[in-house]
């Protein structure tokens, strides 16, 4: 019988890489998004039927949802993946709301409506932002003190902690992956992205937010996914399987990536800096990752920073011009 | 000018003996509470004026009393306590909306009127109940994995990562109480509280859930109150002022409370054990703190977990007969 996944926020960025990757592994794949972030068009390759067009912040329509679902398989044993969210963490900064409706609210309507299906495997896709701003530390599962410095972290952490109590009454097998920077396509945001569509709108100059100095590690999409499926594989005693992705280097800062962007799409343009080292509020600036828990289960990333975003610049250049 | 206090929760147990603690020290304070564990006889000693029945799960509603409150006096400088929360924690077991909504939601909404009133002084009763269960490890602030057991703690944890970001943008002094296992009167449940009635209702015997050996601190409520004050007067250059209170002690077990409770009310009574050594699902069975960054600014509790235990079952037990 084929395993039956269940992805929320599966049309968007990460979701329609893993639908892609599951089903290419013959696997069932059913996708509730709310496609406000999401597209169709990044899901070609499944069938509408296993489509849900859903806004899973409220409760009753992930009931009916996840009922007619059932009416098609029998799902009882799905693996269910969490990757809905406010991916775009500005927006959450000048509006709490955004963050708390889509990424937390959308976490506690989920777990109920696993203990009403009696579902138990949950894959949930957290973030580094839980751990706030910890400077030059190496950061590691193990880290004390995680303090969030944007209502995106603090929605993924509070998510965490909802979970984890789920874990005690009717959760029995949890991964939490905390994301580091995941660059690729489709792209609807990021900094990759957003040089990309300044380039295209002005091929001579680059204007950068912020001084180009932070430094940060990124991972490309593709070793993202492996990982995930490890973990999710993955048996252990332990109540929670939580997890830093991140790439094995400690990062490439934000000129870097700005050059490496000028030279693929428009060769030559002069690069302008800002002043500050953090971009905007709840950014932050620096962050450096301890991937040694993951790597002890036999995963290894395939692209440094450096290489997941000279991949991502070049298939963001062909998303952005395929559109047009 | 009089520092300005504004008790969310103001009428409970903990709230109530904190309003009435600052009033003592000549200090103004205005009680927001929903009444449905609070109580306004418990605020006998405060103006009908100064007391606002209002469910902070309603934003609305929230931003309405502070408006009132401005009326009255100028607020901008006023030192907000945030004690509104399930402090049933069986309850939030059975149904996860009730932590939802009267612990995690009334923190989002009353920090959204904080920066809508431009208030930057939250005081904040989160627990130990963020910790998990950590065995017979010695838990102090920097303990790794928090890893909540009940939706309780959950939603303190969440609370928490929500103040967190909140302090990136709108707070600037926050101090964040992780209580332990607090006693005292007027209580509404707990350990003594459910031995002092069964023993009301019958004076030959006493049932205890669970097999007794569960062992956890206690604090006396005075004692907690003046750690409160300590900790929200300290100056510091961390960003957040997290804080675990408690006694010194590792504390003692319910087959003890239950003794010293018999001994008081009903000396003589038979005690009944059950034969779990967890009471029910989402306690914490054992649990010790570790208290010395509390001791290191000056804190010293007055009574051991056995002592504040023994004055909490006299002060309970008046109260049970003071109602009738």
């Amino acid at each position: 019988m084929k395993t039956i996944n269940i992805i929320l926020g599966g049309a968007g960025f990460i979701g329609s890489n893993l639908a892609k990757c599951l089903k290419e592994d013959n696997e069932e794949v059913f996708i509730i998004d709310d496609f406000s972030l999401g597209k169709r068009e990044n899901l070609i390759f499944l069938d509408h039927e296993y489509i849900f067009e859903v806004d899973a912040s409220e409760k009753n329509s992930l009931i009916n949802c996840f009922s007619e679902m059932q009416t098609k398989r029998e799902i009882y044993d799905a693996r269910v993946w969490h990757l809905a969210a406010n991916s775009d963490i500005q927006q959450g900064v000048s509006d709490p709301n955004v963050d708390f409706n889509k990424t937390l609210l959308t976490t506690f309507n989920l777990l109920e409506v696993m203990r009403h299906f009696k579902l138990s495997k949950l894959c949930f896709a957290s973030s580094s932002a839980v751990y706030g701003d910890k400077g030059d530390e190496n950061i590691s599962e193990l880290q004390p003190q995680l303090e969030p410095i944007s209502n995106y972290g603090a929605c993924k952490l509070a998510s965490e902690a909802l979970i984890s109590a789920a874990r005690e009454t009717h959760l029995k097998d949890v991964s939490i992956f905390r994301f580091p920077n995941v660059v690729g396509a489709p792209a609807t945001h990021g900094v990759i992205f957003d040089f990309a569509i300044r380039l295209k709108n002005n091929r001579n100059r680059l204007t950068v937010l912020g001084d180009g100095t932070q430094k940060k590690s990124y991972l490309h999409v593709d070793d993202l996914i492996t990982a995930m499926k490890i973990i999710s594989d993955y048996r252990t005693k332990d109540r929670l399987k939580i997890f830093n992705i991140g790439p094995a280097d400690t990062g490439i800062t934000v000129s870097r990536i700005a050059e490496l962007t000028v030279e693929h799409i428009a060769p030559g343009a002069l690069i302008d800096f800002g002043r500050e080292n953090r971009g905007w509020i709840g950014d932050v600036p620096k962050f450096s990752y301890d991937i040694s828990k993951l790597q002890s289960i036999g995963w290894t990333p395939h692209n440094d920073s450096e290489h997941a975003v000279i991949k991502a610049i070049c298939e963001i250049w062909e998303q952005l011009n395929d559109n047009h």
